[in-house]
């Protein structure tokens, strides 16, 4: 089943107590199909400026990520640049260079509308909505997005939500999309407007998946060295979207364990600076962990007799 | 297998977006003690002024909870008046007054002293080690801070970690304790310093247990609707605790159903405003949470074959 990524290919300069990077590879796009060919092929949609180094993309083209829908135009590349705090628990953007990403406007390859599973990444749910009517019949959409969306394109949002499956988002962002600061009322707020299912990312206290009828959580591996967090939500939807299209299987069980492979690749996104982490991690080691997942929520609810 | 709180007996005025106390029983033993008796019969050692409503902790010795230890001075009883943000997940404290709580001296009755669990809520951790001498031969003992002793009685905090088993704090207290933003680095620490196991409270995401070898994390109960999260900690430490007193296993798998028990009772405190929230459960109400922990965060690895 093929698998669909639209989003952002930036050039990340990113500060931490431990390091920094300056313009490495990133963007919702990078970390999303760094994270999900692990697991099943990607397809990329993206633009990148012709100072891009198209070089650094090549290890994820050897690994089964098809670019052949990253589109170079004329301009400076996507440019992010932000500081965390000493405990990486905030962080500051420096800078915003949107450069080529300005003038975006998605134009999937005829081979990528075939896609059956199709992550929209966090871009104008404009171009998002252009994106869903380019694909014929995907069989799963999920859907990313930011406080800068909610707040300057809510219409559009909206009307977005109404054609996906599922909503993806962090947990401040679903605060403040549905005006509510309770998170269970919060995805409530969301499964009204349209997803069959919501995915609230809460960073360093896991995710919750909630549909109609039940809530899952997963907690976030627990990590005594944590590097960069850049990434780790879309790595997490790389693992989510990737394990799905994987298994073709989006009955309940699967969906609680693709949850758990998506919080396996966040955990690996952060343990190096940019996607550096996810480059060398084996589909053994994705295993193992999503077994020590197991191991880490694991209790019987009654004693033995 | 006897069960013993000592900690503060307190009269809570407490304000919230949903309403407010004034002069409510509440502080650390009450909690505890109120959650636990649902498990098993609880001990209680602590300080009232004269002007303290006996009568508002029949109650709890109706459901049996042994007041037998908790001695009435002359002067005021301990006051804690706080008010919390809208969204519930911060406080300010506006006043303390200690009362005869500033000349309490913990003198346990003999029948006391058998005590085999034993839970040093958060007091001075001089007069916590006072009571550790009294008691003769406890089979687990656990104990709790808060930053203001941290800071004042560290060396003597220290020292009563050298003497107790599990250490139970929240969050952001085991990184003031540990000086380690890295929260599982915080925990080792704690573990290098004398307890075997750690709790750490995380408040709206739940507790993490950690030992030398495992780490074990239980979700909060999803609550759509929160009242009060005044005792939620103590609460979950009367659940926790009573579990294992009325189970007497302190294997793995039992501390882990232990910490769920605590996470449930924890969770029905934050539901009313007070000790209410806990007055009318029924151990079958705690069981059935128990079990709805269990659906929470209950997924297979491996998909079947």
């Amino acid at each position: 089943m093929s698998l669909l990524v639209v989003g952002s290919i930036a050039l990340d300069s990113v500060y931490t107590p431990f390091g920094e990077t300056a313009d490495a590879p990133g963007g919702s796009a990078v970390f999303f199909s760094a994270a999900g060919v692990i697991l099943h092929p990607v397809q990329v949609v993206g633009v990148v400026g012709t100072d891009y180094p198209l070089g650094a993309l090549k290890a994820l083209e050897a690994r089964g990520v098809d670019l052949s829908g990253v589109e170079q135009a004329p301009g400076e590349s996507f440019r992010w640049k932000a500081k965390y705090s000493y405990d990486l628990a905030s962080r500051e953007t420096l800078e915003t260079r949107l450069g080529v990403f300005a003038d975006f406007r998605p134009k999937l390859p005829p081979k990528f509308r075939d896609a059956r599973y199709l992550f929209l990444g966090n871009i104008d749910p404009e171009l998002q909505l252009g994106v869903l009517d380019q694909v014929k019949q995907p069989a799963l959409v999920a859907c990313d997005t930011m406080n800068y969306w909610i707040h300057s394109k809510r219409d559009l949002l909206l009307e977005l939500l109404r054609h996906i499956d599922i909503l993806m988002i962090n947990d401040s962002e679903a605060r403040e999309l549905s005006g509510d600061w309770n998170i269970y009322r919060a995805a409530r707020w969301v499964l009204e407007r349209g997803p069959r299912m919501t995915v609230i990312k809460q960073g360093e206290h896991g995710a919750l998946l909630v549909n109609r009828d039940t809530t899952f959580k997963v907690p976030a591996y627990p990590l005594q060295e944590v590097f960069d967090p850049t990434g780790a939500g879309d790595a997490f939807a790389g693992g989510f979207m990737a394990y799905l299209a994987s298994t073709k299987d989006l009955a309940e069980p699967n969906l609680r364990r693709a949850m758990v492979y998506g919080a396996a690749l966040g955990s690996f996104a952060v343990e190096a600076f940019g996607v550096q982490g996810l480059e060398h991690v084996t589909l053994a080691e994705v295993r193992a962990r999503v077994r020590a997942f197991k191991e880490l929520v694991h209790f019987e609810a009654d004693a033995p007799p």
